[in-house]
Formats: structure tokens, C-alpha cells, sequence
């Protein structure tokens, strides 16, 4: 596994402020401006996620469950922690290889190998090979201008259905914390109610959907990584080279400035988001009535889905 | 009058991007990154205000309204304003002198001369000698540690008053897109759904509770700062002494700073708050009633109004 420089440590001896020990390797939580050591870091992670899985009835712990993992850092600590924390949870990790080059293939590298490490069984689903195109294709379409978007559209669309078809009916997706405050940020500052309604840690499934869940929803990037890194997780370091420079990787960093400001500002507004808006806010939205796709019979608002909307533009011209 | 070097001048002749002239003084609008000539600035400032005026209804132009006067920028441009857009309304302008040292002389100062260039009625009503204590007399109280937030206590109860016994029964106030997006911002963060529905362009009044309509609400403290000093408006550059390093003013910073980011974001989420969010949440939100304050008779929710209870407090403390 490759050595990662990624500890903010203190020279020294710095003294865990869960434990009490003096210890050569330590790491900051920025939001709680504690210092914590490798195991307590662990655990205190571990009891989080596991916090959140039980207060929002993400699963119970001897279901079956989808993981998505994209092979970077949060999916990967995800799929650790879940399979640590809840053993006897029945885990099928999904990973769809976008063809994105050498991200693409050391990002599935990674996924294999944590899969094989945990024993947990794992689909791989290649959109070049099933589909005929992979996302660079899109670079050639319209759909270049807002090319993390339409990625959405395509991961969103095959998660659920490749969990579908294989008898999965709750699939946990590593959002963030620091995922979920940029959307929001974005979404409140834009006044766009139906899809604030829509961010929750739980997003209820029906026929042909699934049960969408996000443990990771109350962890911050960093502390995904902190876990990743002590628990030797193997992940990606790579970053996608189609997002360089996006809207959404400057927001995140306008978001930690931000914090930097006020202090616990993104879990201040999550929780305002999650105990205040949502109740309010919830029932003011009436859900769209989902029917079945002309195309690929998977549940869309409109006539086609957005997916086989994507893939017909695409297939275009791609086949020129 | 005071010289004051304030434009964000461009060397040698620029054009103005309204009338097309070459002109030796243009004002940068940092919003809307263009620049504008000094008459052009003027007529599109005005423009401005006249227009949030007959949006939101917040008077006819010949009523007789109250306008409050801190006699810093923002209320003494928008008296300029006020008076030459509508030559025909009845002004009474209300200045309550907090007895905040020479930052109090200085800014009763500017509003006399103002109020004498402008023939406008002027009532100045002086905390110390009518209620027995000023402004540095709270910081010897536990308000201290919340001294803007008892000196809004402060103002808006008194002016009020002021207008209500005066007869008046709308009051303009100088409350900018600056001041309102800071607060917002402090509002959503927290999820303080009960405040943000009375951040409005009007709120209605009632039995001894005059109406209050905000004609700088989408006008930024920059452009006031340009109509004033295009206008020759007098007004006073002290700085409250007791506001210096507060929360509020950090703040305002910090959104000017996102605003770099996300140009428009003060106008956007603005929009986004009255548009959206007002109209869905307005409803959701019981309005308490109001009851006549035991002590002094005016609106209060509970049974001696935020006012009375401070002035008890206080003097006791000034008595000692």
C-alpha cells in the first residue's frame, strides 16, 4: 500500500483528549478542535457511523445491503466501517467503472482489492462494455457543460438498477457531510425547495427503487480519511480529471472557509436543514408521481427516463 | 462638509457603461461589474429605491411617513433619496441619540444639517435625558455581552413609540441588502424559521404598532455610500465605538468575501428568501398576538415588553 502523508500532527507528544495518553501520532477534527490518537480516532469514528445508521433506520443489522464504492476515500471507509461495525450485515459492494481512464482503473483496482481484504462480494458493472460509452463520450455532447451532473444522472440511474436486479433493496452511498452542506448551500441559496425536500439521510424506495442511505451523511472528508488512513483502507488517491476546476470542488472550499469562520458551520446547518427545514418544509412538496419508463421500465417522472435520455443523445454521436 | 475619498476611481477617462460618455469620475457597482457615471449613478440609484417603494407598497407618495435617521450613510441617503423622488410626501424624520460619546454628537450633528438642507421636520429624542441612562451604561450589565441586540431592543421600540405618539403610522428604516443578508444568513444557518418570516420588505402594524417598510432593502451599502457622497449628503463616519469587532460586522465581511465567490450572492439569496421561502413558510407560522405591555402600554407578546424590562434592569445598575 502506498505510505500517505496525511496526519496533521503535533511534533512531539500530543496528548489524546479521549484517552488521556501521550502519543507520537495524533489528529486534529477540525470542528471539534480535539485532538484525537489512532484508536480512539477509530472507534469514535466507528460509534458515529453507527449512531447514524441506528437513529435515522438506515437497515438493521442483519439485512441485506447495497454499497455503492467509487473507489475513493469516504466509499472505501464506509464499506470498512460498515463491514466492522454490523458483521453480520449481508454486504454486496456495487462498483460502476466509468471508463474515465486512469482513475477509472486504479479506482476499480482499489475496490478489489478492499473487497477481497473484507471478503465482501462485489459487482462491477463497465459502462463502455454494457452501455457503449464511457464518460469522456459526453465531452463530445452537450452535456460537457455540466458533465458532473449528467454523471449523477448515469450513477444514480445504474446503482439502483443493477441493485435492483440483484435482489438489493437498500443501497448506502458514501455522501459526506461536506457533500451534503455544498448541495445544500447551493440549493438554499437558490430557494430550489423540491430538491432541498430531497436531501436526507434516508431516501425511501418503492417499486423498481431502492432505499437510498447515507451513513456517512454526519462525517466530515476529513474524517473519512483520517479512517481510511488508520484502518490501512486501500483507496484512490486520484482525482477525477473531469471535475478539475468544478463548481462543486470550489464550493467545497468555500464551505471550509467558511467553517474556518464560524465553527461548526456545517453541521450547524445540516442539523438546521435536517430538524428545522425538513419538517416544515416536507410537507408543503408534493412528491411526483413515478411511473414506469417507455424505454427501460425503471421509475421516471416523464415519459423516458433521464438516463435512457442521456444514453440515445450520447450513442449519437459517439456512432457519428 | 468633509472631503472624502471613497470611489474606486480608474485612471484617465472612463466610459460609463449607462450613457455611453467618457467621464473623469465612474463608480465601479461591484454586483453588477460595471462602472457608472456620477449622474447616472444618481438616476439609477433612485430609480432603484422608487421601484422597491411601488413593489412592495410601502407608501403613497403623498402620505406623511416617519423616516428613522441613525445619520450614518445608509438612513441619511435614503432621507436624500426619499425627499426628491417624492417631492409630495410628508416626511418626519426620527433621530434617537443613544448618548454613544462623540459617535452620538457627531451623528446628531449630521442629522440637523441634513434635516435644515432638506426642510424636513426633525425629531431628536435624547435616551440620556428621557429614560435616565445611555447606551455605555448597558455595558455595567449583564447586556453587555449582547450589546447590539439591546440596542436594537433599544431602537425599535423608542422609534416606535416615537412615530406612534407623533402620529405617524409608517416608518421607513435604513435597513440595507447588506444587513438583511447578514442576518438571513445568521437565520437559515441556525434554522430560526419564527425570525426569518418577519424579515420582509413591509411589516404590517397595528394597534399602537406603526408599519415598517425597509426602501433600502435591495440596495447594497456601497451604493448608498455612492448616493451619498454624489448627493453631498452629510452624514457621520464614526463608527460605533461599542460595535467594533461585533459578530454583525465580522459577518458582513464574511458574506462580502462569499460574494467574491459567488458574484450576486447577496441579490440571489435575497431573492431566493422573499420569492421562495417567505411564500411557503409565511403560512406555516403562527404570528403571536400582542397584548398591551403592563408597564407602558405598547405591543408586547408577553406581559411587560423587552423595553421595560431592560430600562428596570438598567437603572437599577445606573441607580445603583
Amino acid at each position: 500500500m502506498v505510505k500517505r502523508e496525511i496526519f496533521i500532527l503535533k511534533t512531539g507528544l500530543t496528548r489524546c483528549s479521549r484517552c488521556g495518553e501521550d502519543v507520537e501520532m495524533a489528529v486534529y477534527v477540525d470542528y471539534m478542535g480535539r485532538w484525537l490518537c489512532k484508536n480512539c480516532f477509530i472507534e469514535f469514528y466507528e460509534k458515529k457511523l453507527r449512531n447514524t445508521v441506528l437513529k435515522y433506520r438506515m437497515f438493521s443489522s442483519r439485512d441485506l445491503i447495497g454499497v455503492a464504492v467509487s473507489g475513493g476515500k469516504d466509499s472505501m471507509a464506509m464499506l470498512t466501517a460498515l463491514s466492522k461495525v454490523f458483521p453480520d450485515l449481508k454486504i454486496k459492494a456495487i462498483h460502476i467503472n466509468l471508463g474515465i481512464g486512469d482513475y477509472s482503473r486504479d479506482s476499480e483496482n482499489a475496490v478489489r482489492r478492499l473487497c477481497d481484504q473484507l471478503g465482501v462480494e462485489l459487482i462491477i458493472y463497465d459502462l463502455k462494455k454494457h452501455d457503449g460509452f464511457s464518460l469522456p463520450d459526453l465531452m463530445k455532447t452537450a452535456y460537457r457543460k455540466r458533465i458532473c451532473g449528467a454523471c449523477g444522472i448515469i450513477r444514480r440511474y445504474l446503482l439502483n438498477r443493477i441493485a435492483w436486479e440483484n435482489g438489493v433493496r437498500v443501497v448506502a452511498t458514501g455522501h459526506t457531510l461536506d457533500d451534503t452542506v455544498e448541495l445544500l448551500f447551493e440549493l438554499y441559496l437558490n430557494g430550489r425547495i423540491e430538491e432541498i425536500v430531497r436531501v436526507k439521510p434516508v431516501l425511501e424506495g418503492g417499486e423498481r427503487l431502492v432505499k437510498k442511505v447515507k451513513p456517512l451523511i454526519e462525517l466530515t472528508d476529513q474524517e473519512n480519511k483520517y479512517y481510511a488512513d488508520f484502518t490501512e483502507t486501500p483507496y484512490s488517491e486520484f482525482e477525477c480529471p473531469l471535475a478539475r476546476g468544478s463548481r462543486m470542488l470550489k464550493r467545497k472550499e468555500l464551505i471550509l472557509r467558511i467553517e474556518k469562520e464560524i465553527p461548526g458551520f456545517r453541521h450547524t446547518f445540516y442539523k438546521s436543514h435536517v430538524k428545522r427545514f425538513l419538517p416544515k418544509l416536507d410537507g408543503l412538496i408534493r412528491r411526483p408521481e413515478l411511473r414506469a419508463c417507455r424505454n427501460c421500465g425503471m421509475p421516471t417522472i416523464g415519459d423516458v427516463c433521464s438516463y435512457c435520455k442521456l444514453v440515445s443523445k450520447v450513442l449519437e454521436v459517439v456512432k457519428g
